[in-house]
This record gives C-alpha cells, structure tokens and sequence, in this order.
C-alpha cells in the first residue's frame, strides 16, 4: 500500500466509524440547562480543601483544583508551596496568547538569585508526572473521536486523554487546564512556576510536561491580562508583572471566608446526559446539529453550594 | 448491531485509522521555524486591499481578512458597511470568556431607535452563508481525523471543514475566526455585527451561522479586553463599551499608511511541510510526538512585508 492509499483508506474507515457512531446515539430531548435544573443534589461535590488552591490576582479570585491522581508528587509540592507562602507574593509574567498565562517567582533565575524566594520544605526536585496507567481509571468516556488520542473522557473532573494500548492515561491540555512548566529536562518542574491554557487546546503539549490541574473558577481573570510583548509573551519589565496578592490551599482559609462554590461530578448519569446533550441543537437557536462533541469544548458546571455533601 | 457494538466498532476503526495515518508520515527533521525560513517568495501573498477591514481599537491595528469565496454577500454588505463608516464608531460591547468578542452599534436596538446608525447603501437583509459546494473546492487537507467532519483542512488561507457527501465545505469556528451575529433566523445576519472567537474552537457553531473571514492581525487586542459580567459576556453599561475609533477598508488606506504584512499562503509544498512538521516533536523541549495536526491548532504565518507579488 502507498502512503496515499493508506491515507484514503484511514478516512474512509474514519467516516464509516464518524457514521456508526451517529447512529448510536438517539437525540435527546432536553437541553443542558434543564439537565442541570433537574440534577439531582448527589450530581454535585464540593471541592477537596487538600487539592483546592485559591489565589488572588486584582482582586479577583483564581481557584486552581489539582489533581493528586494524576501528578501527586506535584500536588503535594504544590501544597507545602502554598503553606509556606511561596505563591503568595509570586506574579504573573507571561501572557502568550492564544496558548498559556503563567506565573512564577517574579525574580530573577540568573540576576537576581539572592533574591529568589526560598523553597522552604518542598522539594526542588520532582519526576516527570506525564502520564498514570490507564488500567483501573475511573474514566467517563466521550464516545466521538477526539483525534489526539484513541480514548478521551473525564476523572475527577479533568479532561483525560488516554491509549489504552499503551496503558496510559493523562490530563489533556484544554482551555483552563494548568500545568507545571519545565526547562528541557522532562524532569525539571516541581510547581515553583504554573502556567493556565488560555486559549485553544495545544494538545500537542499533552504527555511533554505534567499537567497538574485545572482552573475551576477565575479562569476569565487569567485570560483577560495583557499579553506580554516578549517573543513568548513574557513581559519584559518587571513593572508589568501582575501580583498574585495571596493563595491559599482551601482548608487554611477560615469556613466563613471560604469560596461558595459546588462543581458538578462528572462520573455521573447527569454528565453523561449533560455531554450527550452538547452533540445536539436543542431549542431555539441552532439550526444544525454537530452530533459530536470533544473534552476540550465541554465545562464542567459549578454553582453556588445547595446542601452538597462534603467529599471523602 | 447494539448501539455498544456500533460503538465498540467505531472505536476500533478509529483506532485503525489512527495507525496507519501514523504509518503514513515520514517523520520530518526541519523545525516549522526552519520551515518558514527556507520559504521562497512565492510562499507568501499580500492580503486583498478589497478583501481586508483594518480596525483601530484602543489605540492598536485589528486586521479582519474576508472569506469572499464562502461569504460572498456578507463579505460585499461588509465592504459597503466599512466605505460608508459604519464600523467607525461601533464598539465591542460583548466578551464572553473562552467564546466570543463581539463589535456592534452601541446604540440599543430596542430603546435607541433613534441613535441607531444608517445602514446607508448596505443590504439590512442577506441570505444565511453557511456553507458553499465541496466539489471544486481548492483545499489543503488535513490528514488527521478532524473530529468534528470528516475532511478538514485550509482554503484561502482559512481554516475549512468540509463533508464530501453532502457536498458541503463551510468556515471552521477556529480561534480568531470571524461571524456575523444573527438572532434566531438564521437568515437574520448583515454585517453590523460581528464576533471574533476567542477561546477554544466552538465548532458546534458551525453550519449555524455565516462566517465572514479570520483575524490575521491584533488578535490579542480583542482577546484580552475584560469579559463582560452579563450572562452572555455583554457589558451592562454602555460607559464599557470599547469603541472601534476607525475601521477602513485596506484598498482605502494610503500606500504609507497601510500595514506592514504579508501571510503565508496555504495552497503550497511550504504550508504543508508546515503542518506536517506540527505533528512531531522537533528540536530539544518536545519529548513525546503527537503525530496529530488540527486545523484549529495551526496559525499561519505572517511576516513584515519582504517583496511578495501583489494579489491577483
């Protein structure tokens, strides 16, 4: 077989399985939002205050969720960074856009190591956290093709891409996704400097860096700041940096202050319904139905807390 | 066949024709920037004067590139709009974050019939121009499996889904592409609305509404405005309104005055090599290749003007 021929037969089988897949699925009748004001109170959990870091920038707040199952030595790195108020005081210094808003110690690495924020107890040091087993993950999977990757769904919450040949699964690189930035070495990020997709998926990321969480709340904050006029989108005086005034993990900060916030389960009747839904147009407006829909265009719900049960 | 098999069949195929558009690509040694600077001249083309809206807002070039092949009579209505200044004047007054940015007449169409801006000779009505004919269609396609139709690819230096069944190409939701609001008919688009996509691709939009043409240039001037605190990103008071303080149609700028840019072409051996190298990991930070392209994923190169042709 040439390479054009195999190229055409792999879009033919890509359309007949685009065809078997449509098929499958009966059009559903109610919309996301009615699907949402029908959930039931188990839909919805609170977020973990161990895995829940929430920072301030202009007076706004930024709640970044992590994700222990997937990059726990991060998580964990991240969590003592935060107790021992690295973060606070740290700032953004790169808007790149279209691609990531990231944030870091605001001194120097190479000019100013005097005065660089100390580690305190967390470790400078970290492996590479790129990818889990597949085997065993709870995973609620998207029935359309995601292209990336042979398998995509959510766990825990997280847009998940996984190969099941292979035995790997991880967080895949959508909007609001937050990873750990690395130098060269695959094993150089220990969560000192996050960055927050901010614009469309760069799925070419995923499995090249440990992806550590995702913005569950404030994401418009981060993707709204200046972009940077440095070549990546740095900004090149320090003047322009923009403070994370404070960040906090969830369960340090006092009940009566706490974010009033619940996020919906995604391991749920509800979610699967809820992405379902997304694949058709219902109502009013749309016309045309995609019959399709990917990790990475799907939010997962949060509203005000109604009476949800605290998770563990 | 249950709907699990069609499903499990589906999958399988999927996976399939995963491998062999793998086994088809000839991992390339040349970086896209290598790509890019290897280009000859004709690689390059200068954008339409009469094809091109030049927006100024805070203070900063917005460049919008119409898609005449797809959107004829919107993208002649647009041209009417700009020569006669309608644009000049209006104002952002929508941003929804990880959607849209949408510039329209300030005025309220409901209470401010009075202050509503003439539409002098342009058409109030035009037909819906959500897709044009496959057949014929000059496109580069994408070898990857779009997700969302089963050809994908560009045309015109935009980006195109397309379903050769239906004999159907239409403009992809990509970010930085360009439609014209409509309400619920879907004929009920002209022009003096339009919206910017600034997140991740919103492609169920697709076949749901005319798109006009891309942004090549400013991008970031409408992605990082702040986010509108109504339900859909509107501001609710017309003091945040950002006004658009000139729009003009390229043709219509003095030669001194016009910008500085020329943009890669899409029907060329360069463009592919472009895409081609995007599915690998080339260079020293990239540990792992996706061997995967998406359309909405690739920007296309633009560059200070260095002596390409003229257009047409």
């Amino acid at each position: 077989m040439t390479s054009n021929q195999r190229t055409r037969l792999a879009l033919a089988l890509l359309a007949l399985a685009a065809s078997l897949t449509a098929w499958a699925a009966p059009p559903p009748r109610v919309s996301q939002a009615d699907i949402i004001k029908q959930s039931a109170p188990s839909d919805w959990r609170r977020l973990d205050p161990e895995n829940t870091l929430v920072m301030e920038i202009n007076g706004q707040q930024v709640i970044l969720e992590l994700a222990p199952r997937f990059a726990p030595q991060h998580a964990a790195n991240i969590r003592t960074l935060a107790r021992e108020g690295y973060y606070t005081g740290s700032a953004v210094v790169r808007v790149q856009d279209n691609y990531v808003t990231q944030w870091a110690d605001p001194a120097d690495e190479e000019k100013e190591k005097d005065k660089l924020k100390p580690l305190g107890t967390a470790l400078a040091e970290l492996p590479a956290e790129f990818s889990i087993p597949f085997k065993g993950l709870p995973i609620t999977n998207f029935t359309d093709p995601d292209g990336w990757a042979p398998v995509s769904g959510f766990a825990d919450g997280m847009p998940v891409a996984a190969d099941p040949a292979q035995n790997k699964a991880w967080l895949a690189h959508c909007y609001g996704v937050v990873g750990a930035a690395r130098s060269t070495q695959p094993d150089s990020s220990n969560g000192t400097s996050l960055y927050a997709i901010n614009g469309q998926a760069p799925r070419a990321l995923d499995l090249n860096i440990t992806v550590v969480g995702r913005i569950v709340k404030g994401m418009e904050v981060l993707s709204s700041l200046p972009r940077g006029p440095g070549a990546m989108g740095f900004y090149d005086k320090p003047e322009a940096y923009i403070p994370i005034t404070r960040a906090r993990m969830l369960a340090d900060i006092p009940a009566a202050e706490q974010p009033n916030i619940e996020i919906m389960r995604t391991d749920t009747t509800t979610w699967r319904k809820l992405v379902e839904a997304s694949r058709h147009a219902i109502g009013g407006w749309a016309v045309h139905s995609a019959l399709h829909s990917n990790i990475c265009n799907r939010s997962v719900p949060t509203r005000p807390i109604q009476g949800a049960p605290t998770p563990g």
